[in-house]
């Protein structure tokens, strides 16, 4: 790609010879070739490039520009040129169009076109797939499930049947959506009163899983289906790697959800609600709109819309580091109070004495 | 079904017409058509299917009857209801009897009457597969694996060489049982002594996993088998999506252990124990019978029969909830020893001066 | 196996009659056969074969050595013998050398001498299995992924594009290496400033993941590509299942990062340091060499080498248990200060009244 054309796509500008011919980007310390593009955005990048093999790189509009460098002076946030640029240079997962001779379709599913399923996938009865979608190898497609247009499965991911996905969803190795609810009514409950009898008693989930259009889930991730209605993933909304996410659950468009977090039964997230790694959310609460949870937090009760809650149970966040000072100046006040008190004493005994 | 055939499975009556055939069960909010029965068991809710196109409800033997439809009664629990009408209506995993032609099974594996292999599943050599077994697409039985009667096996699901299922099993989704212990001796132990040369000393795992009957097992769960004997899994216990089981642990009958809870190596946990989400318990601890260990909590030492733990470490639920509360009431008790400093002070000066 | 044979391999002496033949090694408890080689190293563990049927069994050098009973006496550490000793007996997983009919090998890609491709596993163009290599069933092997010498790779692990393993490392089942990372900028920042206009704008990973000689990586672990460069996990390095390492990060040799702990974004583990099981560490952080983080800690900030850390947000461990002992005598402080209230409140009234 000419290098004037991505500095077109960053709405940027060439300093130098924009007809440069780019095969990839790199980080700075990596430049070695006449078509490697650095991105050497972050402060006093561009510098290290000096006497390097790379011609060309991408530098803050604020930067310095170094000599004997063809830049591509960038004016907006670092993270901005990073994702343009990397998207333009993604080859993306490689696959050919087409049903591969040892895929295992269903002869009642609606295959679209341009469609490729993969080496070993799986897609089961009365399931139909959009045109554009990619079911790379050793996918499953359950039965009566729905895939929109322009979509990428990875390898090992489940989906089971009547999950319905919307258009560009994203679902990445060994991740399930629509695995069972875990229902259950216990042989004792947790107040010491009897449950099921012998053994807990299931609760079948009869509902399923729909993910909105944009949406990407990523890897070893576990979706479960409800019980009656849909467990629902809005539009736009980006799932990382080993999130669980129980049945009845509703979370809303444009939502970030870090790893390893977890969002127990029935419980709503907002939209652009931002959950950080290893978060834990109790069932049936809601979360509000434009609600931040820190990293590690708990959640056990409902967090009012653009509130940032962090520790477990989780309060306001400037309430939290309160508390976490306060436990850390423990350690002077136990002194401090046995220092008050043997003075107490001290003027007790003078006030008896005199 | 004919609503008097599903009124006599909850033991309830039917107030009005009992020749109704329903096709589904729905919530009281998607009740639409004529087959549908509405599940209108919680407070208020039965009132909401007046006008729409429902004739049938099962509503609590408590709440008024709405004009106009057809209802089943049910004196019980509503989760004792829902458990039974959704077994009802399950329609379960689609799949067609015999050994799909892409399956691999080995030739001296003995596969029961009435069993399912489906497509791309393999079965390793020496191993049995009870009657009436349904094993879905992709998944792996290793070698000398004993599976019984009645088990359902999800796509993706890998069962490690030597593991023995009961019957009626249910393994979800890329779940695995029986893979190798993490087990190792580290080049430096955490008291900084020396411990293994060059890399970490690895002992392998020899035993294996031993799961009871009526177990069921969530998507994304790994337990680990054994060194030299058996990880066990006790009758009726029911394990969610993300749980990590470790090597030697045993877990005792019809437990519920919910999503994301870890239990480390060689722990030992009692009958009908709850364990909440996110929970870690340690390794070579004991939880007694009927124990509950609420979310999130970290336990690092035994747990006595029929008490409830929280916090991290895990204590007794109260001790726990009145520790939150100390800390919470740290705020007010800094500026309260300040005063009382003060006050001392002026004493002390005034004691001095007089 | 003779048992003088293996008493050689432990560096031990045999006490009887080293020419019996062991055929596997057993619990003290399930010793049983003539060829039952007991491990019975823990303290007392020796006398309870007297009388079984067993006829050998591995002690402590130091413990008395029960009559009628061949001995192979142990001077070292137990784990140490364990480790051995399960090394000798391990059969390790079954597979046939070659490519099966039903795996999916693209014709560019090289195969080493030896290398087994199991049943339904696919590897991609460009890619190199060196020899000795054993991918089991149901795998995923990307395009240009590079695998080196007497490797395994167990049924249903993902290895994405551009992923590079050394030599005999192990990856176990359901594991993916090389997902993408999880690098979106939100619609609204944590902070209320604006960010991507209407869903989280994608940052793509067109880097990778490369894995040194000796790695373990366990089962369910999902270990995402770096952004243009490489995430690292270092050589001899053991890692548990269902860890999650996200994109960029830097893992150095010999660690131990055990079960359900995350390591976020960009952050750089130093050698030999030990990650206890559901630990958390966030983006950008160092951890030193020789570091041990206790489980369920919430790494922040920097650890220092040799530093053990414990709690969230994690400090040095002594500070930590300062901390939850400071917490537990809160009950009692809040009493004491009461106490001191009154007591100076009844010296203030008699020193105005004086």
């Amino acid at each position: 790609m000419r290098l004037s054309d991505i500095a077109a796509k960053l709405s940027a500008e060439v300093v130098g010879d924009g007809s440069i011919e780019i095969t990839r980007i790199v980080h700075p310390a990596d430049a070695s070739g006449g078509g490697d593009l650095a991105v050497a955005l972050s402060k006093d990048a561009a510098e290290t490039l000096v006497g390097t093999r790379a011609r060309a790189a991408v530098i803050s509009a604020n930067a310095a520009r170094p000599a004997g460098l063809t830049v591509v002076a960038f004016g907006g946030h670092e993270r901005v040129a990073v994702s343009i640029l990397t998207r333009l240079f993604d080859p993306g997962p490689r696959y050919e169009t087409g049903v591969h001779a040892t895929a295992v379709v269903s002869p009642d599913a609606e295959i679209g076109a341009g469609v490729s399923i993969g080496p070993g996938s799986v897609v089961g009865p009365g399931s139909r797939i959009g045109a554009g979608t990619v079911v790379l190898s050793q996918a499953t497609i359950g039965a009566a499930v729905t895939i929109g247009r322009d979509c990428v499965i990875h390898p090992g991911a489940r989906l089971g049947d009547r999950v319905r996905l919307g258009d560009r969803v994203i679902i990445h190795f060994n991740t399930v959506i629509g695995s069972d609810g875990f229902s259950f009514i216990p042989v004792r409950n947790p107040d010491g009163t009897a449950g099921a009898r012998d053994i807990p008693l299931r609760t079948h989930s009869l509902g399923t899983v729909v993910v909105g259009d944009d949406v990407e889930i990523g890897a070893g991730t576990t979706i479960d289906r409800a019980t009656l209605r849909e467990t629902r993933i809005g539009r736009g909304t980006k799932i990382d790697n080993q999130v669980q996410i129980g049945h009845n659950v509703t979370i809303g468009e444009a939502c970030l959800i870090c790893g390893m977090s977890g969002i127990a039964g029935s419980s709503v997230i907002g939209d652009r609600t931002i959950v950080a790694s290893g978060v834990g959310i109790t069932d049936h609460v809601t979360v509000g709109e434009d609600a931040v949870i820190l990293a590690g937090a708990g959640v056990v009760s409902r967090v009012p819309a653009e509130t940032t809650v962090s520790g477990s149970p989780a309060v306001r966040h400037e309430l939290n580091v309160g508390r976490v000072m306060d436990i850390g100046r423990l350690r002077m006040l136990y002194p401090r109070v046995d220092d008050l008190k043997k003075r107490l004493e001290a003027l007790e005994k003078a006030a008896k004495g005199g």
